[in-house]
């Protein structure tokens, strides 16, 4: 159980000086990549910069109890910043004391539905996000929060819960923009944008060697951080109109529990429950990456827990929903994390930094955080998925263009639901109605293949099917309908074989709908056989008494009931093609 | 266009005088049998006697025009009036106008639900209800419509949303029984108890053929009928406290839509969608089993398009609503209807009766309709089901006993609404995590088979994996999780071949886990290879860039794989048991 459920208690043991030193290391540079981020996310959230700070403590400090990647790295992130402002915007306004407790509880629910599903094994559900509405959705969400960043960026505000009002209001308020503001803002996005494509091949150039070099090109928004505060403390740019991140409290959140609000709470649960689940669907793949490239292991149903334990430990310590974040995991594995020790290290310096650093921020741009924000989601936007998800499966693209579709114009919410219940719909469409085939012995063989694709003989009296998907509740009305067809439709069949080598389960629905079948055969004066039956489908029938009352014979092969059923009757085959 | 949404024209055309006289025959049979059945289901529903009768005309004539069963009879049914009581008994008191209303708005929204469902070509969500979940549901409606009816058997009031509020109320109300109702309403139950078992076997020993027998003993409630109403009016029973149906309007009803009410609509919208699926569900399976018996076919679409049509049609002539019954639709089978045009006939029946023979119904008991129902319902207890579906399937077992206790303690809807999600939810258990084996060849054969199983031959640096499902999204992240375990716990492990001789589709979400487990794998220094690719799947795959960055080779046979990857780095096999 304690290994299980704990899994720090798997490494902490064979903990040394080696593993002290790299994670030490790996610690500081994600911290210095962290300070920048987590502000920049509290701003997207439409919190406070130190918020940002304060998720970035507790929840690190819990994956390193609870988790069981030894490199993943959680704390704020885009997707789910943009989620918590959607979800709690139209609750009350930003700034106000509401707007933070909101965001906090959003963190607890989020937390202990998490915990909850973890503990009931339900990890498995998350998997109903597909990949192609997971791409969409985080595409569609890249857009919105890229267009609501640039007030930031052009100094006027913008309004809207959905791109098109966003850009309306983008459109109508363009004389609004404030030079120096746009001067940092766009400055910044070309300097980063710069950095992403060139700046690791030219330190390498430098001699530095290629793991550095990718770390040290992440940092490049402390760089930008650095310069553009400074220039507006030198210039005093704050009186040209340029905003300012401004006074951030010194020091830590005391711990606290969110009082318990029977509304508030019942209003957050679902948008809790979608956070929750984006999260972890973000955290599982980056983690299995990182795992799969040193041969580690984790488990899934604990990564609930260990995500959900922190998103209850950033509520309890004044912070918002969290998630295993992509980038900062990648440079906590590149720097030489051997555990999640590292993680608990860099909360170290996070809390540190919260303590001294924070009057250093007073006079950072917020149009330098927002330009850090536009060029770290743009990243996100996939948009060769889609004409990729197009030409390979068109359900797969439908799902997904509504899921982006729902989202840019009806929200992240219902843009998510959309993409989950048309998959469903369309998933569940496909299982109902699964592939088969009516075949035909192959000339010289004792093989049988489907009589439209190739040149097989077959024997009108026999019809003989083939269902290439196992047979339960959701099919089972689909074999009736297919045998009902295929026997009204050809009056010389007496015999009607199922061949069953594709049949991986038979449940209690699909059980009944044979029995329906044979009954239904035998009253016309048919007769039902299976061919291929598996060993543990078979075993299973056994238990009942379908063999005892099933008109016809059970056959080991395919090849057998064919002779058996021709010899029997005198019947001749003939070819088709 | 024509022909496939008015079946009517299928048939009409070849209409000649045999048909005539057999569909007479049998409507004239299911006439007398239906007379006291709508009444029965009309105080079981809390409506007045009439609309029993009313909902026993428009649906018949519709059902004539859409449907594509031959034979099958629609109307009240037991389970859909439980339905229908329990959705509005909580409304409205029982008696009032508004009350009525409710059942008439029920029968519209779900006729047009229905329609929705047909043309959008739903159907298939119907199997998501599956049999155990049906049978259970069936079975738990039917003990409660019974506990229910005991109050016109005893002759006083049970009140009560479950059973056991029902029970309490029995119990603690016994000392109110009144003898004569107890008298009628047992005798009846106990004759036709009899009927059902007996009394076709003595007709048939009197000389009358298998059918008429078996039509003319499903006519005994007729005789329980004339029997006690002759008798209350005979002896004045009605002063000793036998209550009666009393006066019932004579004439036809006039047609009329229900006025539009957003709030009792939306109300009644998921008691109706759930009314209208269960009662599909009977109806399609009750139509299917006698199309299959003369080998016609049904189209369970245009089924939903004649369903609806005849529950909009209840509605305009104050119906409530109706179902395909199973005992109506045996009964005007074996009677030998031969088209729709039976059921228009019985309509006309019915229409006649309601204008002429409702006087004579003013003494009739309740206690002998309360008798008629409970005979009727305890036919669709199914006990055995439950330990069958517990001896075949644990998971259906599940969802069979949630869907029973759910229907049992906390009403039909929950009920329903528990046995859907809990098949679901196991539905996507199952699907999520299917069932795969690591196999190694069967000496001396080109033949490979489960490790776990068999004694084969397996080379420790080549992982075999096959998995017996298509790759979609559901199990997408599954296949991540088995082969990341298998390849951590072998280090030994080069290469791994995933045998794919189940795999019927890769889905998207199935390709980019394929294209992460490669990088993944070519990250730890393995390669991944593919066997055995169907010819579809294999064409969709070259529509996409896979096999050009796929570390290793795509081969046709497993044995091929194995013997290639064998030779190119001179490893042997070793023996497993």
């Amino acid at each position: 159980m304690l290994y299980r459920y704990l899994p720090v208690t798997r490494w902490a043991a064979a903990y040394n000086r080696d593993s002290l030193a790299a994670d030490t290391i790996a610690a500081v540079i994600v911290t210095i990549m962290l300070i920048p981020q987590s502000l920049a996310y509290a701003l997207l959230a439409g919190l406070p910069p130190e918020i940002g700070l304060y998720a970035s403590i507790a929840p690190l400090v819990i994956y390193a109890v609870f988790g069981t990647s030894m490199t993943l790295a959680v704390g704020p992130v885009a997707v789910a910043s943009l989620m918590t402002a959607s979800a709690i915007g139209e609750l009350t306004a930003r700034g106000t004391p509401e707007y933070l407790g909101a965001a906090i509880a959003l963190a607890l629910i989020s937390g202990l539905v998490l915990v909850a599903m973890g503990i009931a094994r339900l990890g498995f559900l998350a998997n109903f996000l597909s990949h192609p509405v997971i791409s969409g959705f985080v595409t569609a969400s890249a857009l919105i929060i890229a267009v609501g960043q640039l007030k930031h960026i052009l100094g006027y505000d913008i309004h809207g819960h959905n791109l098109i009002e966003q850009v309306t209001s983008l459109v109508s308020g363009i004389g609004g923009t404030n030079f120096w503001t746009i001067i940092f803002g766009s400055g910044v996005v070309a300097f980063l944008m710069w950095t992403r494509q060139s700046l690791a091949p030219v330190l390498k150039r430098l001699g530095l060697s290629k793991h550095l070099a990718g770390s040290l090109s992440k940092a490049a928004p402390v760089l930008a951080v650095v310069v553009t505060t400074v220039a507006v403390w030198a210039f005093d740019l704050q009186g040209a109109g340029v905003s300012v991140v401004g006074d951030i409290p010194r020091g830590l959140p005391t711990p606290a529990l969110p009082a318990f609000d029977a509304a508030l709470w019942s209003t957050l649960f679902v948008p809790a429950l979608l956070i929750g689940v984006v999260g972890y669907v973000e955290t599982i793949s980056v983690a299995q990456t990182l795992a799969a490239k040193r041969r580690q292991r984790i488990d899934p149903d604990q990564e609930l827990v260990a995500l959900g334990a922190s998103n209850v430990g950033s509520a309890m310590f004044g912070g918002f929903p969290v998630t295993g974040g992509f980038s900062r995991s990648v440079v906590n594995f590149d720097a030489g994390a051997q555990t999640p020790a590292a993680g608990a290290f860099t909360a170290v310096g996070i809390a540190l930094a919260t303590v001294f650093l924070t009057p250093l921020l007073f006079f950072l741009p917020k149009a330098t955080l927002a330009a850090t924000i536009i060029v770290a989601v743009l990243s996100l936007v996939d948009l060769g998925a889609i004409t990729r998800t197009f030409a390979y499966s068109k359900s797969d693209f439908t799902a997904m263009v509504g899921t982006i579709l729902g989202t840019l114009l009806l929200g992240v919410e219902i843009g998510i639901a959309v993409g989950v219940l048309s998959s469903l719909v369309l998933f569940l469409a496909r299982t109902s109605r699964p592939h088969s085939a009516i075949v035909g012995r192959v000339p010289g063989t004792e093989h049988y293949r489907n009589v439209d694709r190739h040149e097989v003989e077959t024997t009108p009296q026999i019809l003989s099917l083939r269902v290439d998907e196992s047979l339960y509740f959701p099919n089972a009305r689909f074999l009736e309908d297919t045998i009902n067809d295929a026997v009204s439709k050809n009056p010389e069949i007496r015999d009607v074989v199922l061949m069953c080598s594709a049949v991986n389960f038979i449940d209690a629905s699909a059980l009944e709908s044979l029995e329906q079948i044979d009954h239904r055969l035998q009253d016309a004066g048919l007769k039902l056989h299976l061919s291929e039956v598996k060993g543990p489908v078979q075993d299973r029938l056994q238990k009942t008494d379908f063999f005892k009352h099933l008109s016809g014979n059970l056959f080991l092969s395919q090849f057998e009931a064919d002779q058996e059923l021709r010899c029997s009757t005198n019947r001749d085959p003939v070819r088709t093609s």
